[in-house]
């Protein structure tokens, strides 16, 4: 909850400034009024909270009224709030508000599109640390909305040997030994590799998650047959929905998808205040 | 520059939190390194310095080289930035780094599109509000980057009298009236219309610019002629690529396309770290 | 609000400290009285929500009663606030909230005795960016509750080309032109001129407002009527009473005052507490 | 020294906010030049580490040259300061650091002005609570370098038992017997009186210093007779100029004033700002 | 009350960071439930408000219900404090609220066990500035709790002229008369000697507060006997329960023990969460 | 490191406030000198950084020679540090410094004791939750110095089921399969049991890691036998040194101890100061 407050202050703060000159202006500090969010377009909602978080920061006795929550399906003309309160604040929130629920709902849509390719199989799609700077948060919570799963939250939470750290350290093998050694007993630790030669390795050393980087779904199978149920299978690397379903058929247990957050267009959403 | 460092701060917070395990756990903190960052595609360079930040905050004394600059154009395996340091903080910054350049040059090459298309008319393309919220001050940057100019940064510095007030307040001579006796000197009255009752009731009311609002090519230029210069005239709403010409070609002073923001995908961009 | 919460939190932390030592070794925590503050002089009322909001961090439920609002006249021995609470909230709070009353409807007091001489002119009286560092939007604030207006409120919300900027840029003439290309469409162009030269440069170059700087009553007339309604004129500089009334004389359609801010001295006032 | 960036950062991000716009739209970033700080009258000076905090602010790396500090005499046309670095530093910070400058040297040259008058006397002249919220520490700073001392800081660092006190405690007596009990051994017990009575029951309780209020300077030298050293005693209470020779002749250890810092008015200082 | 908030919330964010992924994964967002903190073992009770705000600070609208208050005396079984709400919150907030309760507690309890050893005498117990970093005011409150005094609380509140002050000042009576002149007058003056030879320079030298460090119980007899009345004695230095009650014989005025904060073990305490 | 610099801020301010008044009214602001912080008892150093980084704070350029590092046993007389700078920075930074110290080399001496211990074992000592609010980080950073591992850092970062969580879940079985279709991928499930029935649940439900509570040596031992390599073994609750021995020949992986953090006393060190 931290994080919603303070990335909402923020966005208030540079939007709003020092005041809104065109309401302040035309608008009395007590005229009261009614503000309702409608989708333009069907959607599934995400970010009803932040939303309200917002005109909260600016009126905390505002009143709203829904009868929605995130992970609802929404259809052109929705009413996804209502709010009441002074006009002022309605203005003064209105854009930011927008901004949010757009965003999160554009990812919480696209990402439904995906889950619904996958239905009724067996495998985990989970989304990647590609996301905005500053919405971490937020963004894989939206994923969550979605229905699909996160992966590690942040570099804190998660062992994941890349490429880089194998080159570095001198091989697979030394790399799963050498962290193993010093890492909680309560993590599983994950090695990228790129070919067969990589798995092999990665199963010899007891690595407990293989992610196959940029592996084709040919190469994917031969390595979940060699596998065979040693370790966890993870799918990765310029996974778009074209190549979805191949992978799915691959036996992989997981597959990342750094687009379920990278292209999420924002959804239609618009604002209309009248005052009472 | 402040809210530069804000932003890169709460986004090295929210990936790292308290530590790196995987890379604490394998390399040493002395050992040094190098990190190239490479562009995976063409594109337009935006946030090169907010990138480095993004390292100055690991280690103030890390060590940048680059032969470009934000507004340059990198081709497909061009090197934009070069980074020499250790290498917990180099892959510890990685990905924040590369989100930040890869969510910005995304903005600035595809408003720079737009610009091209437009290259060579007497018409300013702007911006919109409809920002990510806390990126504010940076999308609006990456915009210029792109070549296209700011509308208002916020609420503070800028009059538009939407379509919400002139219902509020009774009417747009009403409150053009009403704002001109409250606000300050030195700012010019924009008010939103949708129709040509609208610009004829804006220009008897001395509106300084004139908002022409989900109007096709043909409406705007008949509202262009009537006005013949006695105010600044904005097209806006739902402008594509699709319909940007036949709008530049209507006479209009300036074209808004919240488009520029919100529908720019992620450019391709990677980054290689190797320990010396 | 935001800046109001910040600089009361300040201003308690900065006095209190860790604890005043006097009530807290003298009261008990939970003894309750009452508290009245009182206009000591004739006075126009500013900053009665700070005052409130100077309690209200130390007690979020304390309760306020008031006849009075901002801009209102008060008199010697009118009652401002009653406030009941505990006492040790009462005493802790007492300095603060009188330093900020006495420091705002000082310059309430200060502004509307300028705004008393000009009744009846047509002519808009402003501040100026002389503001006590930290107390911008307070004071700006406390200058409207006084009758006058406020120039822009910082660097970002207008554009005023002063002298230094001339001297840089090589004249007035390639200064309008340039940030003309680059500003935003919303903001009018004010140049800073001292003589009729400066005014016949500005109006060629299209200035939209003109600060007619440390010119005598004279010049200033002469400059109007060159003028001639083509650019709004605002005349600045070492202004005080004594020749107020020639300037406003002069035609000229804003007056801006340094000393509105710089010099009001705090009005009287002080607080009576006891308890229940 | 908290606190000094703390104010500086605050004043800075009011005044600049996301960025001057006429500066930045008329001078490329790069460009370099001077400044500087020139007193427009004669003063004290007080504030030339916060004015240059100012500029440290905006660019850590900028250069200063000052034959002058704190506490010297500056007359008319001397330069208290010059800065070299880039214009727009130079333009963004100019007003914030005048701002700061004026006022603490106002404050200073004011104090300075009242211990002319006390020279050569054997009485310790103080400041009161009635400072600027948020600006405590500097304006108690500004006291300290026009020549007079401070009361205690704030609440936390000096027991004060002033009428309020009393009245709820039942008494002087009842007071101070029970704020010994409670109160640090470090701390010396000052009681404020407003008679003789008040005086003798102070001193039959043991109280270590003793403030008479508003009393008259022949009442405040009966005062001295009676105490017979026993207690130091400070005069306070609407002690102006025109008063504080008489008060200074009653005998009294301490005078306390609050016009130092209420009625201080900002000295005249101007900033030059060339390009290189 | 801001520090307490400011160490809580704190706290929380480095236990809970972006989330309780054992509980958010098991336990539904609406659940209720009742937690109930249990003493295990006889203690004297410290941060009951603290505790509570580290769950207000997760939820501001949850339920608490105590018989007890800080300063009481627990057994082994009483219940400190129950609690109504959310399980999520009961459980992310568990063994933050308990290890403030146990520290403080722990303190209170420690501090309690000198007291009473001390009951009867006419001497003051007080704390040290041993604390531990970002706890200064909570472990001092547990020290009142506990019945004991604080000295000063930090650099800020009081003058205590220490052996490294004497060795760069040049001696005890430059020290002295040094700060004398430039101290607040609502300072007493006290100083660090560790001989009789620094007892009576401290007298000569007018101090008002002798702190004898590390001299023995006959060497403080003796200093006690020659001062006479002239000053405040503390007694300071490696005090531990085997030498208290000599030092409490002496006739010291004051005994300050550093173990009080420093060697304070933590008492035992659980919390019990059940799901309605 | 950011919390470093935080809570080392968080301790200057609180102790140093708006001045050290002592210092200040004593020494000069330019005078420079020495200070070492010296051994006055055997022990292992931890928390040299922390201590560097509190004079840093108070001087950007202040010098640092030291022989050591943290995780070296110093003995009594031993200086770890030697500082050169202001006296007045050498002054305020002194106690804060060697309380950070004092506290974070008793816990790393304390850790060490129980390491020694273990000396050969294949068994790994961790720590608890059971840290200190605010000092989380710095803590478990001790122990590692100390040469004991970290349990999970907190509770975003690894799964631990606890009896609050098995009873409002209705049972190990239930809480196990629910979770692991919830979590990452990345993290292992471990479970607290208190009996052989609940490690038999445990094992049946697919736990990869098992909490023995409270269990004795025998009960331990059985269960280590049933288990048989199937899940890593942890044996927790109220252990101490006189049963630790017992518990790690009984075969179980790790043992986790609350005193690590709970009981360690800080260790002697003190520091000379003399001026240049």
């Amino acid at each position: 909850m931290y994080s919603v407050q303070h990335i909402v202050e923020t966005a208030l703060k540079e939007d709003i400034g020092p005041g809104d000159i065109t309401t302040n202006n035309l608008v009395g500090p007590d005229r009261r009024g009614k503000g309702e969010i409608v989708a333009k377009e069907s959607l599934l909602l995400a970010g009803l909270d932040v939303a309200k978080q917002v005109f909260v920061c600016l009126d905390p006795k505002i009143h709203f009224y829904s009868q929605y929550k995130d992970g609802n399906t929404l259809k052109d003309g929705d009413v996804a709030l209502r709010i009441e309160g002074r006009v002022r604040d309605l203005l003064a929130g209105e854009r930011t508000a927008l901004n949010f629920l757009q965003h999160l709902s554009g990812i919480a849509t696209h990402v439904r599109s995906y889950c619904d390719m996958l239905e009724g199989r067996n495998v985990r799609l989970v989304d990647t640390r590609k996301t905005t700077p500053g919405w971490l948060v937020l963004e894989k919570y939206a994923v969550r909305v979605g229905g699909a799963y996160n992966h590690r939250m942040g570099l804190y939470d998660g062992v994941l040997v890349k490429e880089n750290h194998i080159t570095i350290c001198g091989g697979v093998k030394k790399a799963i030994e050498y962290i193993r050694k010093n890492v909680s007993h309560l993590a599983k630790i994950e090695v990228e590799v790129s070919d067969m030669d990589g798995v092999k390795e990665a199963i010899a050393a007891g690595a407990e998650v293989i992610m196959l980087s940029g592996m084709n779904a040919e190469q994917i199978k031969a390595a979940v047959d060699f596998v065979d149920g040693r370790a966890v299978i993870e799918a990765s690397g310029r996974i778009k929905k074209e190549n979805l379903m191949a992978l799915a058929d691959s036996g992989v247990d997981i597959i990342s998808v750094g687009e379920l957050t990278q292209t999420a267009r924002w959804v239609d959403m618009t604002m209309r205040v009248s005052a009472s």
